[in-house]
C-alpha cells in the first residue's frame, strides 16, 4: 500500500494521547481513519482513570504537539515547573534547577484536559470517525482488522482497514496478539518494581491559590520511598507516593491503619499533613497500582499492523518522558511518512529506529527511580548539579548539556540514545572527578569543561560493550 | 513444611538433565520424589531432541554431579577441551587457551550419555519414581499439583504433592502458569537472537579417529556469523552454525539451494567441506531452530512451587553454561535445604539468591556471542589473551583471574555476577591500557598485575549504576 493513497483506510486502537494525537495528524495528512476507543468520551461522562491525574510535558512531547498546530493551546494548560524543590524531614526545601539556560523547563499538565482538546481536534476532520465504548477484543494482524464490542448494537463487529496502528497503552490487545502468533520471532517482557504508587490530592486553598511553591515538581526523597508533587491549574497538587508494596521498612502492606497512615505521613513527610485534611480517607480509599516496563520487538507485523507508545514501550514515571515519548513517536513517524513511499518501510523503518531510544528511555526512566528518591539528598550529586548549571549557564549546548537537559530539552537530533550513552558516562566522570579531588565547584569554567569532556569520552569508552 | 519431614511428597515437572540431578540428590537426603517426563524414555526409545547433541561441562557442572558422587563416571564420558581452536579462511588455525593454568579445560559431553546415566542412578532409589510419556497439562501452583496426560490409560490424571519443583526447560509450563495468574506480580520476558543454529555432523575417520584436532573446541569466527565445533566419543564432531534468518550478507533465507549451500561453505569454511561427503543433505535436513533468553522473578509461588534451570533462566549457548548453571541451580538448593528448616524459605531465598547470578550469566552468555565470531579474531583482543595466560601461569588464583576463568574455573565463592562485573571491568581495563599504549605483552609481571588491577577498580567505580 502506497502512502501517497489518500483513501488508505486507517485504523487506530486506542483513543488515549498517543492515538489522538496520531488520529490528527493522520487526518491532517489527509487519510480516512477510524478510532476505537475501549473507554467511554471523557468530554461528556467522566472516565474512572486508574492513571495519573496530571502529567509533565517538555520539549520532545511539544514537538508532536507543535506538528498538529497546538503549541499555543497547549501552553494555556500549561504550568511551569523550573526544577524540582526538595522537601527534608525537618520541612527544610531548597530547589535544584532543571537548566541552567534561561526559559528551560517542564511543564505540569492534566491528563484528561490535553487529552480531550486532542480529541476535540480531531473531531472537526470529517475524514476522522472515534467510536468511544468500543473495546478492541481480537486483532487480525495479517488483514489489518480488528474485531471489538459495538456498545450501541451489543454485538461484536468486525472493521477492516488498510492499516491499523495499535495505540492502545501498556495492556495493548494489539500487542498481546503479536505475542500470540507463531509466524516471526516476537521478544517481549515486562517488568514490574517491587513499589506501587497511590495518589492523593492537596486542595487549593479558599481563593483558589496554591498551599505550596507552584512552579515546582516538588520531592520528599526519603532513600527508599518517595512522595512527589505537581501542581494543578485549580491550584490543587496530585501528590503521588512510591512505596514497596512489602518488606523491611516502610510498605504499603505495613501501613494500613489510620495511625500508621498519620504516624508514617508525620514522621517522614511532616510539612505536607496541614495540607491535606482528609489524608487518611484519601490514603484508604485510593488504589495502589504496580509500576511495570514493557519491552517488545519488533513493533510491526506483516506490514500492515503497528504498536506505538504505551502499546510498544510502557515505562515507568520517573523521568516525565511516557508522554513525551509517545508524542515524539508521533512526529517520528510523520517523518517517516514523508520519507518513504509504502507503510511497509514506514513501519519496518519505524521499529527499527526508534526501539533503540524506546529501550534508552525506559532504562532512565529506572535510573531516575533512584536519583529521585536517594541521589538529589546526596552532597557530591548536589555539587555536580551546581557544576552543571554553571556550564550549561556559560556555554552553548553543542559544548556541554547534561543528563537531564539531553532527555528533557535535546539539542537537535539528541535521541534518548544518545542521552542515555552520553549522560550516563558524563554523570560519572563529574562524580569521579569530584571523588577525587580532580575539580571542585568553583573551578574555572573553561578548564572543568575540558576535564570533564575528556572524562566523559574514556568512561563512554570504557563503559561500552 | 519442614525441611526435616522427609514424608514430604516432591513431584518435579521434567527429566531432562536438571531435573534428574535433582531428583536424584532430593532421593539421596530421603524424600519421595515423583518425576513427570513428556518425552519417551530415552534409554528404550529413540527420543528425537530438537536440542544440542553434545554441551561443554565445565567445574560449576561438575560440582553438581560431585554432589551426588558421579564425578568419576561423568569424566568418562568427557573430552577435554583445553582452547579455542580457531580457523581462517585460508584454513589456518590457533590455538587459544581457555587458562594459564594447568589442568583447567572443559569438557565436551554427550546430552544423551549424561541424561541416562542421571536417569540410571536415580532409578536406584525406591523412593523415586520417572513416569516418561506424560506430559503435564496444567499446575496449581497454590496446591503443589499437576495435572497430566497419561499415556497408559490415555486420561487427564492430577498429582497431589507437597512440593513442586518445575525443571521443564525454556518452554516450561510451569513458568507459564506463573505468568498467567494474577495474585502477584511476575516480571518475565523473552528475548530472541536474530540468529537461529544449524547442527550438521562430522563423521569419524575408517578407524573411528578424529577428523579435526580431538582436545578443542572449534571456531570458524566469521564477524555476523560462526561455525563451531565439538568432539564427540565416537570420533565424530557437531558442528553448529550461528547465521542469522535474514538480513544482508549471508542469511538462512538467502541460502537454499544446492549451489548456494555449497558456494557459502567453500567461500567460508574451506577447510570443512572435505570431511562432510554429505554437507549440502544434511543442511538441507537439519532444522535451524532459535536462539532465546528466558527471565522471570520470583521463581518461586506460593512457598510451594519453585522453578529452576532452563525454566527459570533459559539462555543462549555462547559461554557454554546452561547445563553448568542449572547443576549450579542444584548444588546452591541443596545447601538451602541444609541451612533452612522450612521449604518456605528455601524456596525464597533460592529466587533472590540466585536471580542475579542467572541474569548475570545470561548477559555474559549474549557478550561471547560477539567475542567468538569476531573479537577473537582481533589484535588486541589476542593480545589481551597473551597477557592473562601469562597472569595465570604466574599467580595465583586470588591475585588473577580472567572473566573466562571466573565464568569457567571459579575460586571459591565467585559467582556468575561477581565474574560479570569484575570480568568485564577488567577485559576493559587491559583493552584500554593496551590501546593507550600504558601496558605491553612482555612487561614485567607484577608491574602488569599492577596496573591492570588498579585500572579494574576504576573502570568497575565508572561502570556502576
Amino acid at each position: 500500500m502506497e502512502t501517497s493513497n489518500l483513501e488508505t483506510k486507517i485504523l487506530v486502537a486506542g483513543a488515549g494521547l498517543c492515538g489522538s494525537l496520531l488520529g490528527l495528524r493522520l487526518a491532517q495528512r489527509g487519510y480516512h481513519v477510524d478510532i476505537l476507543e475501549k473507554r467511554p468520551d471523557m468530554r461528556t461522562k467522566t472516565v474512572d482513570g486508574g492513571r495519573s491525574i496530571n502529567l509533565a510535558l517538555s520539549d520532545r512531547g511539544l514537538k508532536g504537539l507543535e506538528l498538529v498546530g497546538l503549541g499555543d493551546k497547549v501552553r494555556e494548560l500549561c504550568i511551569p515547573m523550573h526544577g524540582r524543590l526538595i522537601h527534608d524531614k525537618e520541612g527544610n526545601t531548597f530547589l535544584s534547577k532543571y537548566s541552567g539556560r534561561e526559559g528551560e523547563y517542564i511543564n505540569s499538565i492534566s491528563r484528561e484536559e490535553l487529552n480531550k482538546l486532542l480529541l476535540n481536534e480531531a473531531d472537526q476532520y470529517d475524514k476522522v470517525q472515534i467510536d468511544f465504548d468500543d473495546a478492541v477484543t481480537a486483532v487480525d494482524l495479517k488483514n489489518a482488522s480488528l474485531t471489538y464490542h459495538d456498545s450501541e448494537s451489543d454485538t461484536e463487529k468486525t472493521w477492516q482497514a488498510d492499516v491499523v496502528f495499535g495505540t492502545d497503552g501498556a495492556g495493548s490487545v494489539v500487542r498481546k496478539t503479536m505475542e500470540k502468533q507463531r509466524d516471526f520471532l516476537f521478544s517481549h517482557s515486562i517488568n514490574w518494581l517491587p513499589h506501587g504508587y497511590k495518589e492523593l490530592s492537596i486542595p487549593p486553598t479558599e481563593d483558589g491559590g496554591w498551599r505550596i511553591h507552584k512552579n515546582a515538581l516538588h520531592i520528599w526523597p526519603r532513600g527508599g520511598f518517595m512522595l512527589i508533587a505537581l501542581p494543578n491549574l485549580d491550584g490543587s497538587f496530585t501528590l503521588t507516593l512510591f512505596l514497596q508494596y512489602s518488606g523491611e521498612g516502610y510498605s504499603f502492606d505495613s501501613i494500613k491503619t489510620d495511625k500508621e497512615i498519620l504516624d508514617f505521613f508525620k514522621s517522614e513527610f511532616p510539612d505536607v499533613v496541614p495540607h491535606i485534611p482528609d489524608l487518611v480517607q484519601q490514603f484508604h480509599d485510593n488504589p495502589a497500582p504496580p509500576l511495570g516496563t514493557v519491552r517488545c520487538e519488533p513493533w510491526s507485523a506483516y506490514d500492515k499492523s503497528l504498536i506505538l507508545g504505551d502499546a510498544a514501550h510502557a515505562i515507568v514515571p520517573f523521568y516525565g518522558q511516557g508522554m513525551n515519548a509517545s508524542f515524539e513517536d508521533v512526529a517520528v513517524l510523520d517523518a517517516l511518512i514523508d520519507a518513504h513511499d509504502s507503510w511497509e518501510k514506514v513501519m519496518n523503518q519505524f521499529s527499527k529506529l526508534r526501539k533503540p531510544d524506546a529501550d534508552a528511555i525506559a532504562d532512565l526512566a529506572l535510573d531516575n527511580f533512584v536519583e529521585m528518591r536517594d541521589s538529589v539528598a546526596h552532597p557530591d550529586f548536589q555539587k555536580k548539579r551546581q557544576i552543571e548549571m554553571r556550564l550549561e549557564s556559560a556555554f552553548a549546548k553543542a559544548k556541554y548539556q547534561s543528563k537531564y537537559s539531553m532527555v528533557t530539552f535535546p539539542a537537535e537530533r539528541v535521541s534518548y540514545k544518545d542521552a542515555l550513552v552520553k549522560g550516563r558516562a558524563q554523570d560519572k566522570a563529574i562524580l569521579w572527578l569530584l571523588k577525587e579531588n580532580q575539580i571542585q565547584v568553583d573551578d574555572d569554567l573553561h578548564e572543568l569543561l575540558d576535564k570533564i569532556n575528556q572524562k566523559t569520552q574514556e568512561v563512554m569508552w570504557l563503559r561500552e560493550k
